[in-house]
């Protein structure tokens, strides 16, 4: 199964391609920004496609072409500007959607937020209020599609180094989870296809990825 | 008919609320944030809701309660930061729509912008493409309801005095229109059944409001 990763020069995108390059089932195209990035990925044994979040449907369904699915991992980062929310985490994800319609890839996994529902915009500061109504509408553009779709829903982002283990459900208490540990589940959703359909949420845990994921 | 402006303080919703007020068949209760704007609607005898866009769906709704249309003329303007871009353009207009269905009000109005095509967010410069995609998005958010909706797409809005005469069409050659003609295409929808489902791009022109409106 080829995997087009949106997003594979972020935290988890990194991790994520170089799981899938080690596993015998998957392997990696790198969407990346700028064409320096490209080394990093081809060390790995990964494709790579070189284009903007900004750019237009037809060159992300371009990038999209011949793979298997796609997972979108892209993120404006904090240290972007507000601007930047809108244009990458609503309009990017949802040009990706699109594009995935587009060039006939059926398989869908979003990295979304830990909660993403009305409830969850009108409870947010008014600093991360911007985000999540962004993830709120690239998710609900998603289950608005007939693709095959799964929605990760992650804790609280950290750079620790990955249990392998996590707590996944429908809603679990909020908690952190490694980025690592995301880019197993990422992974794992990719091999499993009873989640289809599915979304939830993760955190760090006591079960073992696969587990966690199978048993959802 | 009783109208709900939403954004009634804006420069076209003090136009629209004096007209609305002037008019025979219409009513209007102005959606104000601070009591401190109430006195001035309410010297036009209209009524008043006090409601924050940043509320809920359901503060929404209650203002709403009893109108038959609403109109969706608020705008985060040119000197808030692009957070509220998304927060108002976008995740205001959506609220106003579900409000609208939660509260029964099937007539709908909304004030776009010009062009919200994904062509004009791909040809959009970088500062004014947020404000074209959260006008894209609310947009196609009213068109996937069965509300009896009619989108306005005006061109660059002037404070110039209305001169009564525009040019309205599906599409028009760019170019300027006073917000005073904007409030009069408003309440000439309002009072024409044979714009629900239609929208249209309108700037200034030789024909007058009610007869361009009407021959659409």
């Amino acid at each position: 199964m080829k995997v087009l990763v949106v997003g594979a020069n972020g935290q988890i995108g990194k991790h994520l391609v170089s799981l899938i390059q080690e596993s015998e089932s998957l392997t990696a195209r790198a969407m990346i920004r700028e064409q320096e990035q490209a080394s990093y990925f081809e060390n790995l044994g990964a494709e790579t496609a070189v284009v903007d979040l900004e750019d237009d449907i037809d060159a992300i369904a371009k990038a999209a072409k011949d793979v298997d699915a796609i997972v979108f991992t892209a993120g404006s980062g904090p240290h972007t500007g507000k601007d930047k929310t809108i244009m990458v985490d609503l309009d990017g994800a949802v040009k990706t959607i699109e594009a995935a319609k587009n060039a006939n890839v059926k398989r869908f996994v979003m990295i979304s937020s830990f909660d993403t529902t009305r409830e969850a915009i009108q409870g947010a500061s008014s600093s991360f209020a911007p985000y999540v109504i962004a993830k709120h509408y690239a998710d609900e553009w998603l289950r608005d599609t007939n693709l095959d779709y799964t929605i990760i829903h992650p804790g609280a982002l950290t750079n620790d180094k990955g249990t392998g283990k996590i707590e996944a459900a429908s809603t679990v208490e909020r908690g952190e989870v490694p980025r690592e540990d995301i880019a197993r589940v990422i992974a794992a959703c990719l091999e499993n296809e009873a989640t289809i359909g599915k979304e939830f949420q993760v955190v760090g845990g006591a079960t073992l990825v696969k587990d966690a994921i199978d048993s959802l």
